[in-house]
């Protein structure tokens, strides 16, 4: 971690979470109304799911028709568009590969992709499960088709995701979005009210 | 229903709910704020959790810890005392049998009586699943042990909660706090600050 990101704030998500997408269009805006950066962490709930023996909320009965109400209600309350891509749960995979390979070149080149990429899938509506989708935003934001389509295969980047999936576990994230401030951790959309307080206040 | 309560926020929770307790304590200022009552409904999520194949949240790995963790931060944030009694998780039946047993006699009594038996688990860490501390709290309030053990094993009571609970899965209330505002479902302590907002714009 480079000095300067020492007291950032970490934002773990993962790319098919829509709470996730919602967290996404205000962690920076709030983290820098307090002098703060975020380090955006894509992770793939999959894999910590089974440890919990998580559903995927969205599957769960009655909890699922109200998180759908919820996560429409929440993009409302912010003034952010919301549509649930299909097919839907999707693999953040390719995604997520991608990511890491931007975040060493570039991490804030890294970040605008995530945010596009996020707008694609929940405000379009689009499968970005699919390396065609992936390469054409990264495209759009300046790489070439070719160099994307070799890192999506490239067996480091498939071992660094899975590394930073075993960091996130053993910092006990157990869903999306996932913040630590100074070390503490909030997990929730709904909880940005507190890690909001959190900054300001350095803990209570 | 009443008069005049056709507009009230419908509070439903569970007695043994550590974020059921927090919202009991900021819920009827909130809704006074507004100029609303609130019914409260408790309820047992024992039986709603065998329809969503849902565990406690202090019980899921991981999701335990950190709830621990939450709901002592939460207290602190708003300025109440919090202990988890033992044994955790208990049995709300009898707490809830007599709620519904006074809320017939006198609306207010039963409010006074549960946020009473709330403080009484979670700052006192007592068992309020034991007959004999929902006695004493009922004995404080005025109530006559006799007539607080009869009611405990009166089997219209028990159809009565049964009753409630049937009606809480009805409208898919699948976890504790759990409200509802002209008929609009919000679920956790959490969704208070949405509440709050709702009241003020009526929707959005």
């Amino acid at each position: 971690m480079s000095q300067g990101q020492s007291n950032a704030v970490e934002f773990y998500f993962d790319f098919s979470s829509p709470y996730g997408y919602l967290a996404a269009q205000e962690i920076d805006d709030l983290a820098e109304s307090h002098g703060r950066k975020v380090i955006w962490r894509p992770i793939l709930l999959g894999p910590i799911f089974k440890q919990t023996g998580s559903k995927p909320l969205l599957d769960i009965p009655l909890k699922g028709e109200y998180t759908h109400r919820d996560i429409a209600r929440t993009a409302r309350r912010i003034g952010v568009p919301f549509r649930l891509p299909k097919p839907f749960p999707f693999s953040a995979v390719g995604a997520s590969r991608i990511f890491y390979w931007l975040v060493d070149q570039d991490e804030e080149a890294a970040c605008a992709y995530a945010k596009v990429l996020f707008r694609e899938a929940f405000e379009e509506g689009r499968d970005i499960s699919h390396p065609a989708v992936v390469s054409e935003v990264a495209l759009r934001l300046g790489y070439m088709p070719t160099e994307v389509e070799s890192a999506l295969n490239n067996p480091e980047l498939k071992e660094r995701l899975r590394h930073e999936v075993d960091i996130a576990i053993t910092r006990k994230v157990f869903g999306s979005p996932f913040f630590f401030v100074n070390g503490e951790p909030f997990w929730g959309n709904d909880r940005l009210v507190d890690v909001d307080l959190w900054l300001q206040r350095g803990g209570w």
